[in-house]
């Protein structure tokens, strides 16, 4: 395998991509995909998102990448936990977390689960229905339940769907029962929708959680705690806002539409570890399917189902480096190595690639840090999961 | 969870599961989402897909189900194995198959894999570009060589992308590069497409396969061997050919296009395995987003990250069964566990499910042996990979 030693890279990279992570990929051989994280770059993250975000208290959203590494580190920062699941949740105790800083934010939960949860002391949890609360009731008895609200945002790079929350119509009957059923009605959470590259997008999202929020302190609920979920963006090639500012302007946006909220949980998870981490791959073949084709294809030893989920749709454009950056360059459709037509990252936008490519180059993916490692299956085609080195 | 003794089930059902599954299921409890598959049903498809394919030999397509009990049920069979990668061939050997049963038919392979497969006694390399007979040519020296064609077929539920296989102008020359090479032009492979219903439905890209056949023979190239790929198809709601008439009619395409082909090679996956196992999940939350919604939203604890990958797009429509089956029903989307806003099954075409369905019902999931257990994650948002066991 060729050792990349110094790659040219635009200046926009430069901010964005921890050069420890880029040391270590140049002086290492990998048999496999591999995903290199730099701790510090996530601490640094944190400290910065922190700075911002003021007296809201962050719960790291597990899920993005749970490498018990970052759990550890985030520990020891004072970040709190945001668990999708029993697997998450003993994870993250099994790095030091205190159960009171951790959040069961799955709005769909097994009534083991949530007993579990419930029995090493998680006393907040998330609903959108009727017969979630029912299992949270039966199964953590007096706990703290805020219920997630649908909003619409345009403005996202990636909307979420409606598979998550209830529609506005339907806040006031869940809290009424919420009550009704013995458990805590203690506040709100929304998604503003992931990759939300700047503060001003918030805006419309927060209004309408705002409208909901007034309404139920109108109608006799004494919300406590405004859960502002994830939606902090990482660096995929288009301009997003620093973090500092960014986290400090939702802040302040906040501000100005709920008043003195007295408890506010943001929960970043892509926004914590995308830049912190970069994979290197291999290139396993180039080719033309016809001697006609103008663009080339080019098949890397990682794809969809191997780490890299997120190009579903094209959604997530990661950006490459190799060691021919600075040649010329033409289009390419870049595909993984297994034998599923789906398996393909970019071919309605072709990515320009070095004309010098060739089968066993190696290019190195970078802002990889989330939504990578765990996505991956667990031997599709015989191929091995992807590996985290944490450094 | 409620113990599924005994399902209503339509009558097309009847030939295509298994009922040692459904007992199997029915008299044991699982903690987490199931594959169990009936081995013997597998032996009985093989048997019957051999009797239709007569002289044409099968390999297996290992991805389609790699567990080991298959394999090895497979080996004593007699089948062949088609793999995939370095790790599937590890796998066939392991259970005893013979190194010169076993194709490397993934045309994207690292040189690397390439050394392993000829050093353990593969001698079959499927190849659609030059710097992958390059790379054949270096690590395995005299192999034989298959080149996959491009064909269209808009006939097959799932047509192909043009990932895998090279333009018909792009055949010759590359044949005449593997003699180049010192390699072995022995053939020609293609794939109709997954899930290809009828046997008739092969006959367009029987025509353009056997043009390309006959061009080859016409400049000198002796070839032996037609691998004819997958597309056997597995039941999934719509009606299907019987697996020995439908092997029987594509033989006789075959014949009527090719004349006497010396060696056949056919790569059944989806069509030897899929029928033989069945998911038991559970149901997580059902509930409605809005008052005003029409339809539920059914929360399973197995989603597109957990073993049904193949319900992307909602291009396969599994068959589900409950205890409440019987019942008047309504439509439903489902969707998986995880917080992937794209972890829903089908919302597109909803699925008609029992109105009285509640969290904590068992549900059971047909014709799942196929592409799912190896697609699972290793651990997306904290849940465990499907497990199989297989009876």
């Amino acid at each position: 395998m060729n050792a990349v030693t110094g790659f040219g890279r635009p200046s926009a990279f430069v901010e964005t991509v921890p050069s420890r992570v880029d040391a270590y990929i140049a002086a290492h051989d990998f048999a496999h995909p591999t995903l290199v994280v730099d701790i510090d770059a996530v601490e640094r993250q944190f400290r910065a998102l922190s700075a911002g975000l003021g007296r809201a208290h962050i719960h790291y959203a597990v899920k993005a990448n749970p490498h018990p590494a970052i759990i550890e580190r985030l520990v020891r920062l004072g970040s709190g936990f945001d668990a999708a699941s029993r697997g998450e949740i003993e994870l993250v105790l099994s790095q030091g977390a205190d159960p009171a800083h951790v959040s069961f934010g799955n709005t769909i939960k097994k009534a083991s689960d949530i007993r579990f949860a419930h029995h090493v002391g998680v006393t907040i949890f998330a609903a959108d229905a009727e017969e979630e609360l029912e299992k949270i009731a039966e199964n953590a008895p007096g706990a703290q339940v805020y219920i997630r609200v649908i909003v619409d945002n345009p403005e996202a790079d990636w909307p979420l769907s409606r598979k998550f929350g209830c529609a506005s119509d339907k806040v006031m009957a869940l809290l009424q029962r919420t009550r009704e059923l013995g458990l805590v009605p203690h506040g709100l959470s929304f998604h503003v929708g992931s990759q939300t590259r700047e503060a001003r997008m918030w805006t419309g999202t927060l209004d309408q959680v705002a409208a909901i929020w007034h309404r139920a302190q109108d109608e006799g609920f004494d919300l406590q705690l405004l859960n502002i979920g994830g939606g902090f963006p990482a660096f995929y090639g288009e301009a997003i806002q620093a973090p500092t500012a960014y986290a400090q302007a939702v802040m302040a946006l906040i501000a100005d539409r709920f008043g003195d909220v007295p408890q506010i949980m943001a929960e970043p998870g892509r926004g914590m570890v995308a830049e912190a981490g970069a994979i290197a791959a291999e290139v396993v073949l180039v080719s033309k399917k016809s001697e006609a084709d103008l663009h080339r294809w080019v098949y890397l030893d990682i794809g969809r189902f191997s780490g890299l989920a997120e190009t579903e749709g094209e959604a997530i454009r990661y950006q490459f480096a190799t060691a021919h950056d600075g040649q010329p360059t033409g289009p390419c459709v870049l595909a993984g190595p297994s034998c599923d037509s789906a398996d393909v990252l970019y071919e309605k936008r072709p990515i320009q690639l070095p004309v010098g490519l060739r089968a066993g180059d190696r290019i190195v993916i970078r802002n990889c840090g989330a939504y990578t490692s765990t996505y991956s299956s667990v031997g599709f085609n015989g191929f091995p999961p992807l590996e985290t080195i944490v450094i």
